[in-house]
C-alpha cells in the first residue's frame, strides 16, 4: 500500500464530505476532530479526539500523515508555521491560509495585488467609524459594515451600523475591527477555483449565491443571466488570488455584483465551502475531490457542470429535530433528488444538511430544491 | 437522533462503496468485518472484528442495529434465520437470500416461477455427467458446466467439463454439484433491480458484461444494441424474481443473451453487484444509495442514466503493487476519469479497484476506461 496520508484538522461537515469523496481515491484518511460525537468523526475510521489549538495534540496528529489540510481556518497561524518548521506539509500553508485568517491582511494583500474590493480601513473607534463613513465620496457611508478581523463566519463577528452610537458594539471585544463601505450590490456571487502546489489550477462555474441573514441558503450554478464578460472577470479574480496568495486547494471567492456593474470581493475561503457543495451532483469533479487532488499535488478533474442547472439549498436547523421523518416525503415527492445530511444535531438556525437537485429548467430545479429544504426544516408541511 | 443504524456484514468493498452511499444520508453505519484492515474497515467508524459464521457475533453485531445487510451472501442461512427469530430486521431475508447462496434452491424456484434458465440438473457422480450431456436434445450435450452449489464466485466452484474424465474434479469436495448446459450466447448481460419491504421496485438499464476468466472485466451501460423487447424481458424477469422471492435491497440478475435470441438466467447476487458499479457516476442514484433506501424501506430513487453511455472497467492486480503512482498519468490524461479503489493489497487478479468514463461516443468512452484500467494495473505503460 502505497497510498498517501492525508489528515484533516477539523471535524465539521466539510471534513466529513472530503472523507466521503477520499474512499475512492482509495487513501488513509486521518482526522483530527474536538469531539468523537462531531459529523466527520461519525464516518471516519481513524480519528483523534484534541483540541487544534494545542501545538503538541497537533504536532502528535500531523505525525505520520504525509499532508495536513483543514475544515475550518481556526487553527493559528504560529502552529502552522511551527508545523511546517519540523517538515509538515500542510495544504493550504500558513503564508496563504493568513489571508482567510485575517480580513485586514486579506484586504491588504487584495489591494497590493489590485484586487477590487469594498472600500475599507482598520478603524479604531466609533468617532473613527464616523470618520470613514464622512470619507465616503458622497459625503455620507452610513450605514458601514463592522468586522472583527478575525473569527468571523456565517454573519457572526459582522455588524451593520447606521450610526456612530451603534459602531460601539465590535468594539467591546477589544480586538481589531474593520471597516467597509456597505456596498450596493444586485446579488452575491461566488467563484470556485483549486490549484495544486505545482501551479495547475481549474476554475467552476461562477455560482449566485443567495444569503438569508448572513447564512446561505441558496446557490445557482451557473450563476443565471451572468454575463460572459463579468463571469470570466470573476473566474480571472479567484484564479489571480489563488496563484498571488499561493493557495493550495480549494479556494472560494465570496463576491458582490454591484448595482454599477463591478464585482468586488466579499470574502476568501481556502478550503470546500459552502457555495461549493452543487459540485457533489452537478459537476464532473466535486470541490471536495479536487481538493483532495489539489493538496495531494495529483492532477485536478474536470470542473465542468454535469446539468444544465444545479441549486443547492440549505437545510437549516428548524422547529422539529427529526430530519429522518421528511425523507419519506421528499424522496417519494422527488426520486432524483440529492439529500446530504451532516449527521448533526438540529438546532434552530443551523447548517444540518443540505439538497441539491439538476435539470434543464431553473425555475423547476430551484422549486424543486427549496421545496425539499424547507420541508425537511418544517417550514412547511405541503 | 433519530437517524437509523444500518449494519452490514462484511468488509469488503461493496461495504465500503455502500458507506460511501450511506454517508449523505445521515445514516449511521455499522460494519462487521473479518478484520481491521479490511476494504470497508478501514473508512468506516464503527466496525466490529469478528466472524460471521459465529452465530454469537452475529448476535451481538446485531443489537442495536435497525436493519442489518450484507456485503456477501456468506452468512449461514441458519444463523439469519435465528437473528429473525431474535427480532433482528434482515434485508435481504433469508428465505429471499438463500436463492442466492444455493444454485439448486435458485434453479427450482426460477423453474416453478417459470423463468428460463440453461438446462440443468443435480448430478451425482461423473457418470450421471455423462447422461445429463447425453439427456441434450441433440444428443451431445459436451461441455458441460458444473457448480458446487454454494459457495462459488469469480470462477470458482466452476468447471467446465469435456468428458466424464474431467467430470470428476468437482466431485471430490464431497460438496452437492449441479450440472448445466453450456449456453451457446452471443454475450453476457446483467438486470439489476431494486426492492424494497413495501414493494416498490426500480429497474436500472440492462448493461452488458464482459468477463475474462470467469472474472467481470468491463460493464457497459446500457447494453449496446439490445433490442427494446430484449431489454425490456431482461428487465421484467428481474422484477419478477425479485418480487416472487421477496427480495428486499439490490438484485442482480446474470443473464445469457443466446444465439438464438433468447435470455437466460445465470446466476443472481442480493447485494450492489459488479454489474452496477457504473451507477455511481452513470445513474441518477446508485446502486449502493437505493440498497440502502430500499433495506430501509424509504422510498427507492430514480435509476435512470446521467450519460447516453458509461463504462465501467475493473481494476485488477497485476505484476506491480503501486498503483497510486498511476493516478498522475490517469488523471492528467483524462481530467473526466473516475477512479474507485478499494484499499486492498494488489494480487495477481485480485479485483482492487474499478475506473468509470461517460460520454455520448461508445467508443472514445471505452477505450478510455480500457487504457485507465490497464495503465493503473500495469499492462501498458503507454
Amino acid at each position: 500500500m502505497n497510498f498517501p496520508v492525508v489528515g484533516v484538522v477539523g471535524g465539521g461537515q466539510l471534513a466529513r464530505m472530503t472523507h466521503e469523496a477520499g474512499i475512492p481515491l482509495g487513501i488513509q484518511f486521518r482526522l483530527l476532530s474536538d469531539t468523537a460525537q462531531d459529523s466527520a468523526a461519525q464516518v471516519v475510521s481513524q480519528v483523534t479526539v484534541g483540541d487544534y489549538r494545542d501545538l503538541a495534540t497537533l504536532r502528535r496528529f500531523a505525525a505520520g500523515c504525509d499532508v495536513v489540510t483543514f475544515d475550518h481556518e481556526h487553527v493559528p497561524t504560529e502552529h502552522l508555521r511551527a508545523l511546517q518548521a519540523d517538515g509538515v506539509v500542510v495544504r493550504p500553508g500558513p503564508d496563504a491560509l493568513v489571508h482567510a485568517q485575517d480580513k485586514a491582511v486579506m484586504r491588504a494583500k487584495l489591494d497590493e495585488i489590485g484586487v477590487p474590493s469594498p472600500r475599507h480601513r482598520i478603524v479604531s473607534d466609533p468617532a473613527d467609524v464616523a470618520a470613514f463613513a464622512a470619507e465616503h465620496p458622497s459625503g455620507s457611508g452610513w450605514p458601514v459594515v463592522l468586522k472583527t478581523v478575525r473569527g468571523g463566519y456565517d454573519g457572526k463577528g459582522v455588524w451593520v451600523v447606521h450610526d456612530q452610537q451603534e459602531a460601539e458594539a465590535p468594539f467591546r471585544a477589544g480586538v481589531p475591527v474593520l471597516a467597509e463601505e456597505k456596498v450596493d450590490f444586485v446579488r452575491e456571487l461566488a467563484a470556485n477555483v483549486v490549484r495544486s502546489p505545482h501551479g495547475q489550477a481549474v476554475a467552476y462555474p461562477v455560482v449566485e449565491s443567495i444569503q438569508v441573514d448572513g447564512v446561505c441558503n441558496e446557490v445557482i450554478a451557473p450563476a443565471p443571466g451572468l454575463t460572459d464578460e463579468l463571469a470570466g472577470q470573476a473566474q480571472r479574480t479567484a484564479l489571480t488570488i489563488a496563484k498571488e496568495l499561493q493557495v493550495t486547494g480549494h479556494l472560494a471567492v465570496e463576491l458582490f455584483q454591484t448595482t454599477d456593474g463591478r464585482i468586488l470581493v466579499n470574502e476568501l475561503a481556502m478550503r470546500p465551502h459552502n457555495s461549493g457543495h452543487w459540485t457533489q451532483d452537478g459537476a464532473i469533479t466535486s470541490q471536495f475531490a479536487n481538493h483532495l487532488r489539489a493538496v495531494l499535488d495529483l492532477p485536478l478533474g474536470d470542473p465542468r457542470p454535469r446539468a444544465r442547472w444545479t441549486v443547492m439549498a440549505n437545510v437549516l436547523g428548524g422547529d422539529y429535530p427529526d430530519m429522518y421523518q421528511g425523507y419519506l416525503h421528499c424522496m417519494a415527492r422527488d426520486p432524483a433528488l440529492r439529500i446530504h445530511m451532516y449527521g448533526k444535531d438540529v438546532k434552530p438556525g443551523r447548517k444540518v444538511g443540505h439538497v441539491t437537485t439538476y435539470g434543464d429548467d431553473l425555475d423547476e430545479v430551484r422549486a424543486r430544491a427549496r421545496h425539499a429544504a424547507d420541508y425537511l426544516r418544517g417550514t412547511i408541511s405541503e
